[in-house]
């Protein structure tokens, strides 16, 4: 442990290792699944074994009578004690267990709690239900038209207040519809030199956090307190208030160290039934996943997205047509905020006069889908960058080049209008092609193995509007303790945040503790995602550090200091305090500036507070035999702004890439007919060692966001943006396929491959 | 729960039920005593079974071999891992464990590590010491001038400066001595028409909280937590931190609910030990006491005041002198501040033009004395105002009136110089008077059953130098939370505490949470005692809350809402951040204006930021055959300035008298050769319920401290000070005689009878 009195020279760029590392890997880490409270009831979910239902009724005598079971609750049981026991953050249309009818196979329909987990689980499989079956639908092209309705009716409220439109709509999947119109794309596309037009896909995916959702709820006569694995302590809360109709400092929302989140874990997703079960049963009760219910619990948007681009005779965008259909799942969740905000980048990080962009977020009878790392943008990516390779190819240009010709940067307006400051996108792709050796000779490989190239560049706006406030306590030795609702899920913002604190009050970043999110202790902020944390936050962070330090600067006068005298700080304390005794506290907030979207054109001149760019080259060797590939070169290249922590925005980028690694070449949840066939990591594969590429590197460039904290702004999602299509456009160049779906298993690469040689195989 | 929205007329003067009642008797309250950590060891203490001696050796090889003991651990184990193990907040003279000697029998001298706490305590037995004894003193009369000398040296250290002069005093018992000199005290005596002289004493006694102390250590990687029943976190987090060389934000001192305090848990107890034997063993370690523990820990001071006044023929005091000896114990503790703070105070709360005071605290080989509701106080009080019935009963005057000619009333310098302000003496003393129905006849008793009443008033100072600092977060829907260090161990600190923060937000007090003190998360208070958490604390919680109530105008005003307009602080936060969003941070801290006394008067022109007084009437009736003395009636009235909570104030006032009627009756830990003969509560004799008085009352008068939040001041102390001497005055009333030493047990009282009677009982 440090000094609290060494005085640094500069805390920014300073590569600190991680101030939770010791106690990680020490084992002292605190994790929720770690927790046990005296007299705590474990909860296991029965869950509905049919995509598509009206419940007639749920027969649990033979789980109540189970030694050990404490009882059985279902939908009903939890009305009693929420009578609207509907959740969401953009719609309230999840009820906390199902009421009625049953959305998707692998939705809660009932709870058993016992004194153990094993007596649950058992007792859980005892419960039977009687279903009367509706018509389902589960693509999300199909959920356009159909008469398949997943709800009877639109219910968007919650957090925003822009949604209110929606409310009412009946007889439609489409949860929220988004549309952009800039210049005139039909004039533009009768005057264009060349069209193309291309669909891609993606499939329904899973975060795998290491860490499931776990959540322990415990009712008391004062209020509620859940412990829980979120990464949105701050609105759980709210919501949770809001359900239980209490004030919000009744309602306490812990959380610690998570193993992951990635989007997964914000909003309410264990948190409301912990609750509830505790008030009925008025003991605490621990709600843990497996790693199989996780598939039943949030997911990755499958998406369909028609692209169509018309370029002049100079190889200039002129025009972009896109259409983007997300499969939201049976619930809301933050879904139709995913269509809504990455809908305004589907066009990409082109210069284009004339666009038009509609995105929908659609009902189907699948487990729920919500916000993944990207929030949509790595669907959008995959798809315009595998276009843009398409276009080049087919004009002949040199992608790269293509690219540069069309490419944002600043001063010009992106789609929406806002005109970009501080993007680096230039630079980036520069550095991506220098790393890769774009454009030079490589070993194209020989005899059954050949290899290729690919490039993609991605771009993404961060979150707005937005509130993060932090707090900072100054002891009288001079050390500091910072309480923000950041949540640490390995993504290293304890480090960070403890570096810009550090930096504003003038001490190292090893003399400020950060205490772990809750909301009886820390101030609100609205969630860790977004790749928000640094920049928000980190802004919020630095105004409480400067409001501590002004606080201490009329400590010091108060206590007949002299201006400008430099005393340490524990020093300023004892004059005014006769001992090493106080606490000065500072608090911060930050609501970056914002202009929503006109209502008809999705226009605004201010969509976001910075733009995140982010792009890879790949390097891919493809077995012509059995179509598997493998990747031997990965570079991840982003516009970080000033990085805070140099090593952490490199491991950040890297980790990132790897996930997308995944959703590119491996994973996708499997269904038939609304059944989940492959909800375990038997099935399901997410990459292990031996898929990792053989070499891969992140760097972030020399670049400032002026409007972030010290520079900085987020890198959590940017490592994802150009994975799959640099993949894409590697085997394209490698052997002559193109993709337009994923996972590029072998088997698609070989059927691909086979097709193109005018010998298809049979479809399965 | 109330909605945070009512806004109530006003929260002061509201006997609102305290607001931690449900969770307390619903069993939910949490209590340090509860704590059970993962991994976590039990400790048992091996004490001393000698009261002087130098430790030859310890022989733990039978206690380490029982199955399930982790450990034994002694002094010089705790010094591997804390170099200079000594403590306390006065002077640095306490182990952790025995080192080379022992001072008291009683004193921990090793520890067991074991799995349980059953295992811990038979392997205790298992260890023997070899002693080689040494002389010892117990009396604080001969520790002045013995050559047992108890500590080789003084070491004062520790929060305060100014005890330095003590530093390396040799060959010495009293520890600290504090003069005050008024006047010119030998020409009054000489100048006097009468002068009286007695001596009074008081046993050592015991705090007995309901819940003895307990302290969980946790070391880790990143600093060390201790959960303890502790009254004073933030100071314990400073020891801590100054123990082990940490910052203050690497130690986190947790606590909860206390069962009782009194003065017990103040500063370090058993927090230093419970996280050495952590830091040793590596996992968190349980140190939890028995009752019969306790009696080893701390108590309260047994002294002897010899005080002796001259009266002129008007009935008016013209001199005092005090001589205070105080019997501190073996390690210093709190007691040198015992013994400079009260003595200030000794002379009474009467205007006498010449003073002289005399007080000592001494170093015995008996249990350590420290801090006991009242400071000292009602050790003074008792024998001030026993001296001054006697007076009275000598000079012919009815004992009100002779006090009420001597009173100090607000403008007159109090004896050391300071000038009184808002104190109530006179309205307290008058109150008492016709609560009591003094002056009228009543039934006096018949045959062997005599009646008689008295009364007594003392004045207490309340504490300074020191500091106070709290926080309150305002939440999006405008409930609010409270961070404050104020330990909530019966008193309803939280409900007052909540109380101030409501009426200064603007709020009811039910939408104010107060937070459990935690020095991770609650700012800094020097501690719960002296009577000073209304005052001190009301006042930094009060800053803190119009700090907040100012961010919140700033942010109406930064959202466009006109100056004047009166919206729901909901509506606000609504304006600012377009959803229900952000949190507003309000701090604020208080230290009262003081003027250190003159080191060679003991005169200073603020010895206090307000004076707290407290009277008592009693009814006695005396068996004459036995000396058992039933209390009929016990008025106890206070100025409690303008009561926040009322009936808070009035339980507080009759709970301190049942404990003062404890300490007077029967009371008193007896010791043969330095070992204590009844270390329980079946030999050491705490009032049960048929030791209640018939009728009992608490009441503040009108009043109000201008000086204090909305005009309140401390009132924990107030009903200790005359219970003692109201009740020898009454029994003096009933049967003509006059005990001067506590406990007035019925043995002591029939032995005055008899001698009164010149039939006196042979000694025992």
């Amino acid at each position: 442990m440090s000094d609290a009195k060494t005085m640094p020279r500069g805390q920014i760029g300073r590569s600190l290792p991680r101030v939770e590392a010791r106690a990680k890997v020490t084992g002292r880490a605190e994790y929720i699944h770690n927790l046990r409270l005296p007299g705590m009831l474990w909860a296991k979910i029965a869950r509905s074994t049919v995509p598509h239902a009206r419940i007639r009724g749920i027969d649990a005598r033979d789980a109540r009578a189970m030694p050990g079971v404490h009882s059985v609750i279902t939908g009903e049981d939890i009305r009693a004690v929420i009578p609207e026991p509907y959740f969401g953050p953009a719609f309230h249309d999840q009820p906390i267990l199902a009421l009625e009818k049953v959305r998707f196979a692998g939705e809660p329909v009932a709870v058993v709690l016992a004194e153990d987990p094993q007596i649950a689980e058992a007792a859980a499989h005892e419960i039977s239900v009687d279903y009367e079956e509706l018509p389902a639908v589960y693509d999300e092209v199909e959920a356009m038209t159909s008469t398949a309705y997943v709800h009877d009716e639109l219910k968007p409220a919650g957090m925003f207040a822009d949604l209110k439109h929606l409310a009412g709509r009946r007889e439609t999947n489409v949860a929220l519809d988004y549309h952009l119109r800039l210049g005139d794309v039909e004039a533009a596309f009768a005057a264009a030199d060349r069209i193309f037009e291309h669909i891609f896909r993606t499939p329904q995916q899973m975060h795998t956090p290491l860490e499931p959702h776990v959540a322990v709820g415990d009712a008391t006569a004062t209020g509620v307190t859940v412990h829980s694995s979120t990464q949105t302590p701050s609105t759980v809360r709210v919501e949770i208030a809001r359900l239980l109709g209490l004030p919000e400092n009744r309602v306490r929302v812990r959380t610690a160290f998570l193993g992951g989140g990635f989007g997964a874990k914000v909003y309410v997703k264990l948190e409301a039934l912990a609750v509830a079960l505790s008030l009925i049963a008025r003991r605490p009760v621990k709600v843990a996943l497996t790693m199989e219910e996780q598939f039943f619990t949030i997911s990755k948007h499958g998406s369909t997205f028609r692209i169509k681009s018309a370029v002049d005779k100079d190889g200039r965008l002129t025009a972009r047509a896109c259409e983007v259909v997300y499969n939201g799942g049976a619930y809301a969740d933050i879904g139709p905020r995913v269509a809504q905000k990455s809908g305004f980048s589907a066009a990409g990080p082109y210069d284009i006069p004339n666009v038009a962009i509609d995105s929908y977020e659609t009902y189907t009878n699948r487990p729920t889908a919500g916000a993944l790392r990207g929030f949509g943008m790595p669907q959008l990516v995959w798809a315009y960058e595998s276009h843009t390779d398409l276009i080049a190819r087919a004009l002949g240009l040199d992608p790269v080049e293509f690219r540069r010709r069309n490419l944002l940067r600043d001063g010009l307006p992106q789609a929406t209008g806002t005109v970009l400051r501080d993007v680096a996108a230039g630079t980036v792709l520069d550095r991506v092609v220098q790393r890769l050796g774009w454009g030079q000779p490589f070993d194209r490989g020989s005899g059954t193995r050949k290899r290729g190239r690919g490039i993609a560049i991605g771009m993404k706006a961060s979150i707005s509007p937005t509130t993060s406030v932090a707090t900072i306590a100054l002891a009288a030795d001079g050390s500091a303790t910072l309480y923000s609702s950041t949540v640490d899920m390995g993504q290293g913002s304890t480090t960070a945040l403890a570096q810009i604190a550090a930096e504003a009050l003038g001490i190292a970043a090893e003399a400020v503790r950060v205490v772990a999110p809750d909301t009886d202790v820390t101030p609100y902020d609205m969630g860790t995602l977004g790749s928000r944390s640094t920049f928000h936050m980190g802004h919020a962070v630095r105004r409480a550090a400067e409001e501590a330090k002004a606080k201490l600067a009329a400590m010091a006068a108060e206590a007949g200091v002299p201006a400008g005298t430099n005393l340490p700080i524990a020093e300023i304390f004892r004059r005014k305090y006769g001992m090493q005794a106080g606490t000065i506290v500072g608090s911060g907030s930050f609501v970056p500036d914002y202009a929503p979207p006109d209502h008809a054109t999705g226009l605004t001149p201010n969509a976001t507070p910075y733009w995140m760019t982010g792009a890879t080259g790949a390097e891919v060797e493809v077995d012509t035999e059995t179509g598997q590939v493998r990747v031997l070169r990965l570079v991840n290249v982003a516009d970080a702004g000033t990085p805070i922590n140099p090593r952490i925005v490199e491991t950040q980028l890297t980790g990132a890439a790897v996930m997308q690694l995944g959703f590119t070449l491996s994973e996708e949840m499997v269904f038939t007919d609304g059944q989940l066939r492959n909800p375990s990591f038997a099935d399901y594969k997410i990459p292990g060692i031996r898929d990792m590429p053989e070499t891969m590197t992140g760097e972030s460039v020399a670049a400032r966001q002026e409007s972030g904290p010290y520079g900085a702004k987020g890198v959590g999602e940017t490592g994802t943006f150009g994975v799959s299509p640099a993949i894409a456009n590697a085997i394209h160049n490698a052997v002559g396929v193109r993709i337009t779906e994923l996972p590029i298993t072998a088997e698609a690469v070989y059927r691909a491959m086979r097709a193109a040689a005018g010998d298809p195989l049979p479809e399965e």
